[in-house]
Protein backbone atom coordinates (compact mmCIF):
# COMPACT_ATOMS: atom_id res chain seq x y z
CA UNK A 1 0.00 0.00 0.00
CA UNK A 2 1.16 3.37 -1.23
CA UNK A 3 0.43 5.21 2.20
CA UNK A 4 -1.71 7.87 1.67
CA UNK A 5 -0.99 9.35 4.65
CA UNK A 6 1.12 12.20 3.46
CA UNK A 7 0.56 16.17 3.16
CA UNK A 8 -2.45 17.51 4.56
CA UNK A 9 -4.52 16.28 7.06
CA UNK A 10 -7.66 18.69 7.57
CA UNK A 11 -9.16 18.01 11.14
CA UNK A 12 -12.50 19.91 11.44
CA UNK A 13 -15.19 20.42 14.68
CA UNK A 14 -18.08 17.83 14.64
CA UNK A 15 -20.72 20.08 15.49
CA UNK A 16 -23.67 18.10 17.66
CA UNK A 17 -26.29 19.59 19.60
CA UNK A 18 -26.68 19.51 23.51
CA UNK A 19 -27.18 16.07 23.97
CA UNK A 20 -24.51 15.14 21.87
CA UNK A 21 -26.23 14.30 18.70
CA UNK A 22 -24.14 14.84 15.78
CA UNK A 23 -25.86 17.49 13.17
CA UNK A 24 -24.84 15.68 9.96
CA UNK A 25 -26.05 18.75 7.65
CA UNK A 26 -23.74 21.12 9.03
CA UNK A 27 -20.76 18.35 8.79
CA UNK A 28 -21.30 18.31 5.95
CA UNK A 29 -21.06 22.31 5.03
CA UNK A 30 -17.48 21.93 6.66
CA UNK A 31 -16.46 19.20 4.80
CA UNK A 32 -17.57 20.16 1.26
CA UNK A 33 -15.00 23.45 0.95
CA UNK A 34 -12.20 20.88 2.27
CA UNK A 35 -13.25 18.08 -0.49
CA UNK A 36 -13.25 21.18 -2.91
CA UNK A 37 -9.96 22.40 -1.80
CA UNK A 38 -8.42 19.16 -2.32
CA UNK A 39 -6.54 18.28 1.07
CA UNK A 40 -4.92 15.41 0.80
CA UNK A 41 -7.19 13.88 3.68
CA UNK A 42 -9.78 14.02 6.43
CA UNK A 43 -9.48 13.61 9.80
CA UNK A 44 -12.56 13.37 10.88
CA UNK A 45 -13.27 12.98 15.10
CA UNK A 46 -10.31 14.35 15.80
CA UNK A 47 -9.48 15.76 18.98
CA UNK A 48 -10.91 18.87 17.52
CA UNK A 49 -13.45 16.71 16.18
CA UNK A 50 -14.65 16.03 20.01
CA UNK A 51 -14.19 12.45 19.66
CA UNK A 52 -14.34 11.23 23.02
CA UNK A 53 -17.72 13.29 24.02
CA UNK A 54 -19.54 11.40 21.49
CA UNK A 55 -20.85 7.99 21.80
CA UNK A 56 -20.66 5.24 19.15
CA UNK A 57 -24.03 5.73 17.26
CA UNK A 58 -23.02 9.24 16.73
CA UNK A 59 -19.76 8.02 15.84
CA UNK A 60 -21.03 6.02 13.25
CA UNK A 61 -24.04 8.72 11.79
CA UNK A 62 -20.99 11.07 11.66
CA UNK A 63 -18.55 9.03 9.70
CA UNK A 64 -21.23 7.55 7.68
CA UNK A 65 -22.35 11.54 6.82
CA UNK A 66 -18.50 12.49 6.30
CA UNK A 67 -18.22 8.87 3.64
CA UNK A 68 -21.00 10.30 1.64
CA UNK A 69 -19.96 13.86 1.83
CA UNK A 70 -16.35 12.92 0.36
CA UNK A 71 -17.68 10.10 -2.12
CA UNK A 72 -14.61 8.65 -2.63
CA UNK A 73 -12.64 12.03 -3.58
CA UNK A 74 -10.87 11.99 -0.30
CA UNK A 75 -9.41 9.47 2.13
CA UNK A 76 -10.91 9.59 5.30
CA UNK A 77 -9.21 9.17 8.64
CA UNK A 78 -11.25 8.76 11.88
CA UNK A 79 -11.00 8.78 15.24
CA UNK A 80 -11.33 5.53 16.95
CA UNK A 81 -9.64 6.55 20.44
CA UNK A 82 -11.84 5.28 23.37
CA UNK A 83 -11.14 4.50 26.85
CA UNK A 84 -12.07 0.87 26.86
CA UNK A 85 -10.00 -1.42 24.42
CA UNK A 86 -13.04 -3.34 23.03
CA UNK A 87 -15.14 -0.12 22.84
CA UNK A 88 -11.89 0.90 20.38
CA UNK A 89 -12.12 -1.86 18.63
CA UNK A 90 -15.68 -1.34 18.13
CA UNK A 91 -15.39 1.96 17.19
CA UNK A 92 -12.26 0.29 14.68
CA UNK A 93 -14.52 -2.06 13.30
CA UNK A 94 -17.53 0.82 12.70
CA UNK A 95 -15.31 2.89 10.87
CA UNK A 96 -14.03 0.15 8.52
CA UNK A 97 -17.79 -0.61 7.59
CA UNK A 98 -18.58 2.79 7.02
CA UNK A 99 -15.52 2.90 4.45
CA UNK A 100 -13.17 4.85 6.77
CA UNK A 101 -9.31 4.48 5.18
CA UNK A 102 -8.17 4.23 8.68
CA UNK A 103 -8.57 5.09 12.19
CA UNK A 104 -6.63 7.40 14.42
CA UNK A 105 -5.86 5.76 18.30
CA UNK A 106 -4.87 7.81 21.10
CA UNK A 107 -3.82 5.85 23.91
CA UNK A 108 -6.80 7.68 25.99
CA UNK A 109 -6.57 7.06 29.60
CA UNK A 110 -8.26 7.61 33.28
CA UNK A 111 -5.74 5.04 34.98
CA UNK A 112 -2.23 6.12 33.98
CA UNK A 113 -1.19 2.97 31.48
CA UNK A 114 2.33 1.13 31.27
CA UNK A 115 3.81 0.99 28.00
CA UNK A 116 2.80 -2.77 27.99
CA UNK A 117 -0.69 -2.03 28.13
CA UNK A 118 -0.82 0.62 25.01
CA UNK A 119 1.11 -1.94 23.13
CA UNK A 120 -1.36 -4.24 24.02
CA UNK A 121 -4.08 -1.98 23.15
CA UNK A 122 -3.24 -1.60 19.77
CA UNK A 123 -2.14 -4.82 18.96
CA UNK A 124 -5.91 -5.57 19.97
CA UNK A 125 -7.48 -2.92 17.91
CA UNK A 126 -5.10 -3.58 15.20
CA UNK A 127 -6.19 -7.74 14.85
CA UNK A 128 -9.55 -7.23 15.39
CA UNK A 129 -10.41 -4.52 12.83
CA UNK A 130 -7.91 -4.85 9.81
CA UNK A 131 -8.32 -0.93 9.77
CA UNK A 132 -5.10 0.95 8.70
CA UNK A 133 -4.12 2.26 12.37
CA UNK A 134 -2.40 5.90 13.27
CA UNK A 135 -0.96 6.13 16.11
CA UNK A 136 -2.29 9.05 18.06
CA UNK A 137 0.38 10.69 20.41
CA UNK A 138 -1.10 13.47 21.79
CA UNK A 139 0.05 14.14 26.04
CA UNK A 140 -1.98 16.75 26.42
CA UNK A 141 -5.11 15.22 25.79
CA UNK A 142 -4.24 11.63 26.78
CA UNK A 143 -1.42 12.62 29.30
CA UNK A 144 0.63 9.55 28.21
CA UNK A 145 4.06 9.95 26.93
CA UNK A 146 4.68 7.86 24.07
CA UNK A 147 8.78 6.77 24.23
CA UNK A 148 10.52 6.83 20.12
CA UNK A 149 10.60 3.23 21.12
CA UNK A 150 6.88 2.36 22.17
CA UNK A 151 5.92 4.15 18.53
CA UNK A 152 8.83 2.07 16.97
CA UNK A 153 7.46 -1.21 18.46
CA UNK A 154 3.77 -0.50 17.70
CA UNK A 155 5.09 0.66 14.19
CA UNK A 156 6.02 -3.29 13.86
CA UNK A 157 2.08 -4.27 14.59
CA UNK A 158 0.69 -5.33 10.84
CA UNK A 159 -2.26 -2.88 10.28
CA UNK A 160 -0.38 0.03 11.97
CA UNK A 161 0.55 2.65 9.48
CA UNK A 162 1.54 6.35 10.74
CA UNK A 163 1.88 8.23 13.53
CA UNK A 164 0.59 11.55 14.54
CA UNK A 165 3.32 13.25 16.77
CA UNK A 166 2.57 16.74 18.49
CA UNK A 167 5.54 19.28 16.62
CA UNK A 168 8.24 19.77 19.48
CA UNK A 169 9.78 23.55 19.02
CA UNK A 170 11.59 24.15 16.21
CA UNK A 171 15.05 23.13 17.43
CA UNK A 172 13.97 19.78 18.56
CA UNK A 173 12.20 18.55 15.12
CA UNK A 174 15.47 17.15 13.61
CA UNK A 175 16.14 14.91 16.49
CA UNK A 176 12.30 14.06 16.66
CA UNK A 177 11.84 12.92 13.30
CA UNK A 178 15.51 11.04 13.23
CA UNK A 179 14.53 9.21 16.40
CA UNK A 180 11.39 7.81 15.11
CA UNK A 181 12.29 7.15 11.46
CA UNK A 182 15.24 5.06 13.03
CA UNK A 183 12.89 3.26 14.52
CA UNK A 184 9.71 3.10 12.00
CA UNK A 185 9.49 0.27 9.32
CA UNK A 186 10.08 2.24 5.62
CA UNK A 187 7.10 3.39 4.17
CA UNK A 188 5.11 4.15 7.45
CA UNK A 189 4.33 7.92 7.82
CA UNK A 190 5.53 10.40 10.60
CA UNK A 191 3.13 13.03 10.70
CA UNK A 192 2.72 16.04 12.90
CA UNK A 193 -0.08 17.75 14.68
CA UNK A 194 -0.32 21.23 16.55
CA UNK A 195 -0.08 23.61 13.84
CA UNK A 196 1.67 26.73 14.93
CA UNK A 197 4.82 24.20 15.19
CA UNK A 198 4.16 21.88 11.83
CA UNK A 199 5.78 23.86 9.69
CA UNK A 200 9.29 23.08 10.80
CA UNK A 201 8.32 19.59 11.04
CA UNK A 202 7.30 19.62 6.82
CA UNK A 203 10.86 21.50 5.87
CA UNK A 204 12.64 18.54 7.81
CA UNK A 205 10.71 16.03 6.03
CA UNK A 206 8.02 15.05 8.04
CA UNK A 207 5.05 13.16 6.46
CA UNK A 208 2.03 14.71 7.49
CA UNK A 209 -0.02 17.99 8.61
CA UNK A 210 -2.79 17.08 11.12
CA UNK A 211 -4.05 20.64 11.12
CA UNK A 212 -6.52 21.95 12.86
CA UNK A 213 -6.83 25.03 11.06
CA UNK A 214 -7.45 23.07 7.95
CA UNK A 215 -10.88 22.52 9.09
CA UNK A 216 -11.97 25.83 7.89
CA UNK A 217 -8.76 27.29 6.09
CA UNK A 218 -7.70 24.77 3.92
CA UNK A 219 -6.21 26.57 0.91
CA UNK A 220 -4.09 28.83 3.00
CA UNK A 221 -2.55 25.39 4.86
CA UNK A 222 -2.32 23.13 1.59
CA UNK A 223 -0.37 26.28 0.08
CA UNK A 224 2.48 25.53 3.05
CA UNK A 225 2.15 21.67 2.63
CA UNK A 226 2.73 22.37 -0.91
CA UNK A 227 5.80 25.12 -0.37
CA UNK A 228 7.44 22.11 1.87
CA UNK A 229 6.70 19.28 -0.44
CA UNK A 230 8.53 21.71 -3.24
CA UNK A 231 11.95 22.44 -1.15
CA UNK A 232 11.01 26.17 -0.77
CA UNK A 233 11.35 26.77 2.93
CA UNK A 234 11.60 29.91 2.49
CA UNK A 235 8.00 29.97 1.16
CA UNK A 236 6.50 27.64 3.46
CA UNK A 237 8.28 30.02 6.62
CA UNK A 238 6.84 33.34 4.80
CA UNK A 239 3.45 31.57 4.06
CA UNK A 240 3.70 30.44 8.06
CA UNK A 241 4.24 33.35 9.42
CA UNK A 242 1.39 34.98 8.06
CA UNK A 243 -0.53 32.50 10.27
CA UNK A 244 0.84 33.75 13.05
CA UNK A 245 -2.68 35.61 14.50
CA UNK A 246 -3.95 32.45 14.41
CA UNK A 247 -1.65 30.53 16.19
CA UNK A 248 -1.55 33.28 18.72
CA UNK A 249 -5.04 32.61 19.06
CA UNK A 250 -4.90 29.09 18.92
CA UNK A 251 -2.27 29.36 22.02
CA UNK A 252 -4.24 31.65 23.95
CA UNK A 253 -7.98 30.17 23.74
CA UNK A 254 -6.99 26.40 22.24
CA UNK A 255 -7.58 25.64 18.94
CA UNK A 256 -10.87 23.41 19.59
CA UNK A 257 -12.37 26.60 21.14
CA UNK A 258 -11.32 29.09 18.51
CA UNK A 259 -12.42 26.73 15.59
CA UNK A 260 -15.99 26.70 16.95
CA UNK A 261 -16.03 30.62 17.26
CA UNK A 262 -14.31 30.90 13.66
CA UNK A 263 -17.14 28.13 12.16
CA UNK A 264 -19.82 30.87 13.69
CA UNK A 265 -17.90 33.62 12.72
CA UNK A 266 -18.16 32.11 9.01
CA UNK A 267 -21.40 31.31 9.20
CA UNK A 268 -21.03 27.62 8.71
CA UNK A 269 -22.05 26.10 12.11
CA UNK A 270 -23.28 28.57 15.44
CA UNK A 271 -22.66 24.88 17.37
CA UNK A 272 -21.36 24.99 20.95
CA UNK A 273 -18.38 22.91 22.12
CA UNK A 274 -19.75 19.53 24.15
CA UNK A 275 -20.26 20.49 27.87
CA UNK A 276 -18.58 20.95 29.93
CA UNK A 277 -16.27 22.78 27.38
CA UNK A 278 -18.31 26.19 27.33
CA UNK A 279 -18.35 28.48 23.99
CA UNK A 280 -15.46 31.69 23.71
CA UNK A 281 -16.85 34.74 25.68
CA UNK A 282 -18.73 37.23 23.21
CA UNK A 283 -15.16 39.65 23.91
CA UNK A 284 -13.15 36.77 22.80
CA UNK A 285 -14.99 35.86 19.72
CA UNK A 286 -14.86 39.82 18.38
CA UNK A 287 -11.25 39.09 18.39
CA UNK A 288 -11.41 36.55 16.33
CA UNK A 289 -13.27 37.38 13.76
CA UNK A 290 -11.12 40.66 13.94
CA UNK A 291 -8.01 38.57 13.37
CA UNK A 292 -9.99 36.42 10.96
CA UNK A 293 -11.35 39.86 8.75
CA UNK A 294 -7.27 41.43 8.98
CA UNK A 295 -5.76 37.67 7.59
CA UNK A 296 -8.45 37.48 5.02
CA UNK A 297 -8.65 33.62 5.46
CA UNK A 298 -10.74 31.80 3.18
CA UNK B 1 -27.39 18.44 58.04
CA UNK B 2 -24.59 16.60 59.96
CA UNK B 3 -21.59 15.67 57.28
CA UNK B 4 -21.77 11.92 57.10
CA UNK B 5 -18.08 12.36 54.89
CA UNK B 6 -15.79 11.96 58.62
CA UNK B 7 -13.41 9.40 59.59
CA UNK B 8 -12.91 6.65 57.02
CA UNK B 9 -14.39 6.01 53.94
CA UNK B 10 -13.43 2.49 52.01
CA UNK B 11 -13.19 2.23 48.30
CA UNK B 12 -13.61 -1.31 46.89
CA UNK B 13 -12.65 -2.39 43.63
CA UNK B 14 -15.61 -2.84 41.18
CA UNK B 15 -15.62 -6.56 39.88
CA UNK B 16 -16.29 -6.84 36.59
CA UNK B 17 -16.34 -9.06 33.29
CA UNK B 18 -13.75 -8.32 30.16
CA UNK B 19 -16.90 -6.58 28.46
CA UNK B 20 -17.62 -4.34 31.73
CA UNK B 21 -20.77 -5.99 33.09
CA UNK B 22 -20.20 -5.31 37.14
CA UNK B 23 -20.38 -9.06 39.19
CA UNK B 24 -22.70 -7.85 41.90
CA UNK B 25 -22.22 -10.74 43.63
CA UNK B 26 -18.86 -10.25 43.87
CA UNK B 27 -19.02 -7.05 44.78
CA UNK B 28 -21.21 -7.78 47.11
CA UNK B 29 -18.62 -10.50 49.21
CA UNK B 30 -16.38 -7.44 48.75
CA UNK B 31 -18.55 -4.92 50.64
CA UNK B 32 -20.15 -7.39 53.59
CA UNK B 33 -16.94 -7.09 55.52
CA UNK B 34 -16.70 -3.45 55.05
CA UNK B 35 -20.09 -3.65 56.46
CA UNK B 36 -19.33 -5.66 59.09
CA UNK B 37 -16.31 -3.63 59.89
CA UNK B 38 -18.29 -0.77 60.79
CA UNK B 39 -16.22 1.95 58.10
CA UNK B 40 -17.73 5.54 58.44
CA UNK B 41 -18.86 4.96 54.42
CA UNK B 42 -18.72 3.51 51.51
CA UNK B 43 -16.47 5.16 47.89
CA UNK B 44 -18.48 3.00 45.69
CA UNK B 45 -17.45 3.85 41.98
CA UNK B 46 -14.02 5.75 42.88
CA UNK B 47 -11.27 5.51 40.40
CA UNK B 48 -10.03 2.30 41.91
CA UNK B 49 -13.70 1.45 41.23
CA UNK B 50 -13.14 1.77 38.04
CA UNK B 51 -15.88 4.08 37.42
CA UNK B 52 -15.13 5.58 34.07
CA UNK B 53 -14.55 2.23 32.33
CA UNK B 54 -18.24 1.30 33.19
CA UNK B 55 -21.57 2.12 31.40
CA UNK B 56 -24.43 3.94 32.77
CA UNK B 57 -25.97 1.19 33.05
CA UNK B 58 -23.19 -1.27 34.85
CA UNK B 59 -23.02 1.61 37.32
CA UNK B 60 -26.48 2.01 38.25
CA UNK B 61 -26.38 -2.24 38.73
CA UNK B 62 -22.97 -1.61 40.91
CA UNK B 63 -25.02 1.29 42.95
CA UNK B 64 -28.12 -0.59 43.23
CA UNK B 65 -26.47 -4.06 44.43
CA UNK B 66 -24.19 -1.63 47.18
CA UNK B 67 -26.91 0.01 48.05
CA UNK B 68 -29.27 -3.90 48.70
CA UNK B 69 -25.76 -4.99 50.86
CA UNK B 70 -25.20 -1.88 52.71
CA UNK B 71 -28.69 -1.80 53.88
CA UNK B 72 -28.77 1.70 55.15
CA UNK B 73 -25.62 0.70 57.84
CA UNK B 74 -23.16 2.81 55.99
CA UNK B 75 -23.79 6.05 53.68
CA UNK B 76 -22.74 4.80 50.10
CA UNK B 77 -20.89 7.81 47.98
CA UNK B 78 -21.09 6.72 44.68
CA UNK B 79 -18.56 8.20 41.84
CA UNK B 80 -20.23 10.00 39.36
CA UNK B 81 -17.80 11.38 36.88
CA UNK B 82 -18.20 11.78 33.29
CA UNK B 83 -16.48 13.59 30.42
CA UNK B 84 -20.21 15.23 29.72
CA UNK B 85 -22.17 17.52 31.53
CA UNK B 86 -25.40 15.90 30.67
CA UNK B 87 -23.33 12.11 31.59
CA UNK B 88 -23.17 13.03 34.98
CA UNK B 89 -26.16 14.68 35.41
CA UNK B 90 -27.56 11.25 34.58
CA UNK B 91 -25.17 9.66 36.73
CA UNK B 92 -25.98 12.24 40.04
CA UNK B 93 -29.80 11.36 39.32
CA UNK B 94 -29.37 7.44 39.13
CA UNK B 95 -27.00 7.78 42.21
CA UNK B 96 -29.84 9.96 44.16
CA UNK B 97 -32.74 7.75 42.72
CA UNK B 98 -30.95 4.93 43.99
CA UNK B 99 -30.45 5.74 47.70
CA UNK B 100 -26.74 7.23 47.43
CA UNK B 101 -25.87 9.49 50.16
CA UNK B 102 -24.07 11.53 48.14
CA UNK B 103 -22.00 11.58 44.50
CA UNK B 104 -18.27 11.51 44.44
CA UNK B 105 -18.01 14.29 40.94
CA UNK B 106 -14.26 14.70 38.99
CA UNK B 107 -13.10 17.06 37.02
CA UNK B 108 -13.05 14.45 34.29
CA UNK B 109 -11.29 16.10 31.42
CA UNK B 110 -9.94 15.19 27.44
CA UNK B 111 -9.52 18.91 26.47
CA UNK B 112 -8.06 20.66 29.30
CA UNK B 113 -10.72 22.34 31.09
CA UNK B 114 -11.20 26.22 32.39
CA UNK B 115 -11.70 27.08 35.57
CA UNK B 116 -15.17 28.44 34.59
CA UNK B 117 -15.90 24.90 33.21
CA UNK B 118 -15.45 22.99 35.74
CA UNK B 119 -17.24 25.42 38.18
CA UNK B 120 -20.11 25.66 35.43
CA UNK B 121 -19.84 21.49 35.59
CA UNK B 122 -19.95 21.64 39.23
CA UNK B 123 -23.16 23.72 38.90
CA UNK B 124 -25.17 22.47 36.61
CA UNK B 125 -24.65 18.36 38.34
CA UNK B 126 -25.61 19.65 42.10
CA UNK B 127 -28.45 21.98 40.39
CA UNK B 128 -29.97 19.14 38.36
CA UNK B 129 -29.87 16.13 41.07
CA UNK B 130 -30.18 17.30 44.97
CA UNK B 131 -27.77 14.75 45.76
CA UNK B 132 -24.96 16.26 48.02
CA UNK B 133 -21.78 16.55 45.87
CA UNK B 134 -17.48 15.85 46.99
CA UNK B 135 -15.35 17.60 44.97
CA UNK B 136 -13.17 15.02 43.77
CA UNK B 137 -9.72 16.33 43.49
CA UNK B 138 -7.09 13.72 41.78
CA UNK B 139 -5.07 15.43 38.90
CA UNK B 140 -3.11 12.06 38.43
CA UNK B 141 -6.08 10.72 36.37
CA UNK B 142 -7.88 13.65 35.21
CA UNK B 143 -5.09 16.38 34.62
CA UNK B 144 -6.98 19.26 36.27
CA UNK B 145 -5.27 21.09 38.89
CA UNK B 146 -7.95 22.95 41.59
CA UNK B 147 -6.59 25.46 43.03
CA UNK B 148 -7.57 26.44 46.69
CA UNK B 149 -9.76 29.73 45.36
CA UNK B 150 -11.69 27.26 42.93
CA UNK B 151 -12.61 24.79 45.70
CA UNK B 152 -13.80 27.61 48.16
CA UNK B 153 -16.10 28.63 45.02
CA UNK B 154 -17.48 25.23 44.19
CA UNK B 155 -17.74 24.78 47.83
CA UNK B 156 -20.50 27.63 48.03
CA UNK B 157 -22.38 25.87 45.35
CA UNK B 158 -25.54 24.54 47.14
CA UNK B 159 -25.41 20.95 47.84
CA UNK B 160 -21.83 20.82 47.30
CA UNK B 161 -20.58 19.24 50.70
CA UNK B 162 -17.12 18.17 50.90
CA UNK B 163 -13.91 17.67 49.06
CA UNK B 164 -11.46 14.85 48.31
CA UNK B 165 -7.80 15.67 47.99
CA UNK B 166 -4.74 14.09 46.97
CA UNK B 167 -3.06 14.21 50.17
CA UNK B 168 0.13 16.10 49.76
CA UNK B 169 3.76 15.37 51.43
CA UNK B 170 3.73 15.82 55.06
CA UNK B 171 5.16 18.63 55.07
CA UNK B 172 3.03 20.94 53.21
CA UNK B 173 0.37 19.21 54.83
CA UNK B 174 -0.95 22.26 57.69
CA UNK B 175 -0.42 24.86 54.76
CA UNK B 176 -2.84 22.97 52.21
CA UNK B 177 -5.39 21.97 54.97
CA UNK B 178 -5.26 26.13 56.27
CA UNK B 179 -5.68 26.86 52.61
CA UNK B 180 -8.91 25.15 51.94
CA UNK B 181 -10.41 25.68 55.62
CA UNK B 182 -10.25 29.48 54.74
CA UNK B 183 -12.33 29.05 51.87
CA UNK B 184 -14.83 26.75 52.45
CA UNK B 185 -18.10 27.07 54.73
CA UNK B 186 -18.66 25.79 58.53
CA UNK B 187 -19.03 21.94 58.30
CA UNK B 188 -18.00 21.80 54.90
CA UNK B 189 -15.87 18.09 55.00
CA UNK B 190 -12.40 18.62 53.59
CA UNK B 191 -10.57 14.79 53.01
CA UNK B 192 -8.09 13.27 51.70
CA UNK B 193 -7.14 10.25 49.10
CA UNK B 194 -3.47 9.13 48.07
CA UNK B 195 -3.07 6.26 51.05
CA UNK B 196 0.48 6.62 51.81
CA UNK B 197 0.65 10.41 52.84
CA UNK B 198 -3.09 10.17 54.47
CA UNK B 199 -2.37 9.67 57.67
CA UNK B 200 -0.75 13.30 58.60
CA UNK B 201 -3.49 14.63 57.19
CA UNK B 202 -5.62 13.24 59.62
CA UNK B 203 -3.23 14.07 62.29
CA UNK B 204 -3.35 17.61 61.29
CA UNK B 205 -7.28 17.88 61.36
CA UNK B 206 -8.42 16.56 57.96
CA UNK B 207 -11.74 15.03 58.19
CA UNK B 208 -11.62 11.89 56.14
CA UNK B 209 -9.42 9.17 54.49
CA UNK B 210 -10.54 8.27 51.17
CA UNK B 211 -9.12 5.10 51.18
CA UNK B 212 -8.29 2.57 48.62
CA UNK B 213 -6.47 -0.01 51.26
CA UNK B 214 -9.95 -0.28 53.11
CA UNK B 215 -11.51 -1.61 50.32
CA UNK B 216 -9.90 -4.63 51.56
CA UNK B 217 -8.30 -4.02 54.96
CA UNK B 218 -10.75 -1.87 56.82
CA UNK B 219 -9.54 -2.19 60.35
CA UNK B 220 -6.19 -1.53 59.87
CA UNK B 221 -7.15 1.06 58.15
CA UNK B 222 -9.77 2.37 61.52
CA UNK B 223 -7.30 1.95 63.27
CA UNK B 224 -5.38 4.67 61.89
CA UNK B 225 -8.63 6.77 61.83
CA UNK B 226 -9.70 5.96 65.34
CA UNK B 227 -6.20 6.92 67.20
CA UNK B 228 -6.17 10.15 64.68
CA UNK B 229 -9.45 10.95 65.89
CA UNK B 230 -8.76 10.36 69.75
CA UNK B 231 -5.39 12.55 69.29
CA UNK B 232 -3.32 10.28 69.58
CA UNK B 233 -0.95 11.02 66.83
CA UNK B 234 2.10 9.12 68.01
CA UNK B 235 -0.12 5.58 67.70
CA UNK B 236 -1.81 6.99 64.26
CA UNK B 237 1.66 6.91 62.75
CA UNK B 238 3.01 3.50 63.99
CA UNK B 239 0.23 1.86 62.70
CA UNK B 240 0.68 4.11 59.52
CA UNK B 241 4.56 2.64 59.25
CA UNK B 242 2.58 -1.09 59.94
CA UNK B 243 1.67 -0.53 56.25
CA UNK B 244 4.18 0.87 54.33
CA UNK B 245 5.31 -2.64 53.26
CA UNK B 246 1.95 -1.74 51.18
CA UNK B 247 2.12 1.66 50.51
CA UNK B 248 5.82 0.34 48.95
CA UNK B 249 3.48 -1.60 46.97
CA UNK B 250 0.96 0.88 45.70
CA UNK B 251 3.78 3.09 44.35
CA UNK B 252 5.40 0.48 42.50
CA UNK B 253 2.46 -1.05 40.48
CA UNK B 254 -0.49 1.64 41.32
CA UNK B 255 -3.08 0.56 44.27
CA UNK B 256 -5.28 -0.21 41.87
CA UNK B 257 -3.90 -2.91 40.03
CA UNK B 258 -2.40 -4.02 43.34
CA UNK B 259 -6.06 -4.03 44.85
CA UNK B 260 -6.85 -6.32 42.04
CA UNK B 261 -4.35 -9.04 42.70
CA UNK B 262 -5.33 -9.04 46.59
CA UNK B 263 -8.78 -9.12 45.61
CA UNK B 264 -7.72 -12.47 44.16
CA UNK B 265 -4.90 -13.44 46.53
CA UNK B 266 -7.33 -13.28 49.51
CA UNK B 267 -9.80 -15.68 47.38
CA UNK B 268 -12.85 -12.80 47.05
CA UNK B 269 -12.67 -12.04 43.60
CA UNK B 270 -10.50 -13.14 40.45
CA UNK B 271 -12.06 -10.06 38.00
CA UNK B 272 -9.33 -8.65 36.11
CA UNK B 273 -9.21 -4.96 35.49
CA UNK B 274 -10.48 -3.26 32.84
CA UNK B 275 -8.76 -3.31 29.38
CA UNK B 276 -6.35 -1.96 28.37
CA UNK B 277 -5.31 -2.36 32.06
CA UNK B 278 -3.49 -5.43 32.49
CA UNK B 279 -3.76 -8.19 35.42
CA UNK B 280 -0.29 -7.67 37.39
CA UNK B 281 2.24 -10.47 36.29
CA UNK B 282 2.94 -13.76 37.97
CA UNK B 283 6.19 -12.54 39.39
CA UNK B 284 4.73 -9.40 40.91
CA UNK B 285 1.37 -11.18 42.57
CA UNK B 286 3.64 -13.42 44.33
CA UNK B 287 5.72 -10.69 45.84
CA UNK B 288 2.05 -9.32 46.73
CA UNK B 289 1.03 -12.20 48.39
CA UNK B 290 3.65 -12.56 50.33
CA UNK B 291 4.03 -8.94 51.65
CA UNK B 292 0.08 -9.40 52.80
CA UNK B 293 1.14 -12.80 54.43
CA UNK B 294 3.83 -11.03 56.16
CA UNK B 295 1.88 -8.17 57.56
CA UNK B 296 -1.06 -10.55 58.70
CA UNK B 297 -3.43 -8.21 57.19
CA UNK B 298 -7.19 -8.73 57.57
Amino acid sequence: MTNFLKGLSAFPITPADASGKVDTSGLKRLLAPLVAAKVDSLGLLGSTGSYPFLSRAERRRATDAALEETNGKVPVLVGIGALRTDEAIALAQDAKAAGAAAGLLAAVSYTPLTDAEVFEHFSAVAAASSLPICIYDNFATTHFRFSAELVGRIAHIPGVVAVKSTAPQPELVADHLTQLRERVPPGFSVGYAGDWNVTETLVAGGDAWYCVAAGLFPKACLAIVRAAQAGDAAEARRLDAAMAPLWTLFKEFSSLRVMYAAAEIKGISAAAPPRPILPLPVAAKARIAQVLQEMDLS
